[in-house]
This record gives structure tokens, sequence and C-alpha cells, in this order.
């Protein structure tokens, strides 16, 4: 068992998005997985990007977002979910005045190296 | 990649709880994995269970409600998260005027057979 509140742990803020790191890949009894939140700023485009190995589970929780899957713009509102597989080019593009949040759990997140590959 | 509007699916009506599956395990390339929108409606209090396999990701989304794991009662609010795994007895309790929500993500879900387990 494992609890995190949500008043534990500190953003790590990146040029087009800060995360939040709830539970670490060491925090679970099974490999390669992990849950973060992520938030995107107002008027805030992600670059294109895909993963070689793990896969993404997105669960929106605030705001409204473009995202963008293999060529394909989706409106990304609270409630919406996705899964990003190996190789699916994906970005995510708020064009809103109000942040845009979700939560992102990962399948098969390699222990060691970069797994992100950006395509811009 | 998989896509799922909020508007879309069905909520499940329980005894003491309402769930809308949003990924069942079909819709991942990996075996075991589901995701699930649980509402606990005001005034009610799950009966204390656990699970002899499966693992589950909470992250809450709505409300407050009391949470127990292993005799120890936790407040759970909104971007509070926990992680159960196999054998933690717990239930969730909401004690409030309003529903509570979140959202669970499944690690090991058994394709067959029941794997919960009531302990009252």
């Amino acid at each position: 068992m494992k609890y995190r509140s949500s008043t534990e742990g500190k953003e790590i803020v990146k040029k087009d998005y800060r995360k939040k790191i709830i539970f670490s890949p060491e925090d679970f009894d099974e490999t390669g997985h992990l849950l973060q939140v992520v938030t995107i700023p107002p008027a805030t485009r992600q670059r294109l990007h895909s993963h070689r190995v793990q896969t993404e589970v997105f669960y929106i929780l605030e705001g409204e977002a473009t995202i963008t899957i293999n060529d394909v713009d989706y409106l990304a509102r609270p409630g919406d979910a996705f899964i990003c597989t190996p190789g699916d080019v994906h970005n995510l593009w708020n064009k809103t005045k109000e942040d845009f949040r979700l939560v992102v759990f990962k399948i098969n997140l390699p222990e060691e190296g970069e797994d992100s590959h950006w395509h811009e």
C-alpha cells in the first residue's frame, strides 16, 4: 500500500510543461509504471514526440487543449482519455488562457535510457 | 492509439458504487490493465474487500471520502493517490452529501475468475 497526499511532491518545470511525479517506478511491485500529473500552461505548445517503448495513458483533469496523435487532432476536455502506444507521434497544445491538466499513467517505462524521440 | 470521449460509455450501477469503464483490457496491447472512473454516492460505505492478484492505483478526482486500507484511515481528497497491492484490505466511505469520484487504473487484472474477496 502506498499513499501520496496532493500536498506532497514538487513540480518539475520544463520549457513547455510542468510535471509532478506521484508514484515512481520504485513505488510499484511491477516494473515499468509511473503516475504523474502534467500541466500545460496557457498558450503553450509541446513539440511533437513519440516514445520507443513506453505506453502512456492520459486522463484529462482540467482545462481544454488540442491533442494531436499521428496527425489527427482531438479536442481534449475533462474526462476524456487516450492511450498512446509506442511510435504514436503526439503533442499537446493549450491554446487557452487557463492551465490544462492531465494525469498520465505509464506502462513499460524503461529503467534506463531516453525513451522519447522528438520529431521537431 | 485509443481515444474515449467523456460522453461515451455507460455507468454501471452497483449497490454501493457506480463505475464507468473507460478502457477495457482489450484496449491495451499489454495484458491485465483497465481504466475506470468510480463514483461513491453520498452517505455510502463500500464493504471491506481485497484483491487476490490485481493492483489498483487510485487518483482522486472529486469530493471527499474516508479510505481505509489495512485498518488505517485516510481522508482522501482531489489529487491524493493510493496504490492497493494484492491482499490490502480496503474500502471507501463517502460520509458527505456530494459524490466522491476517483479514477482507477488496474495492473495484473486476471482475464478470468473473481479477483475480489469480501471481508464483511
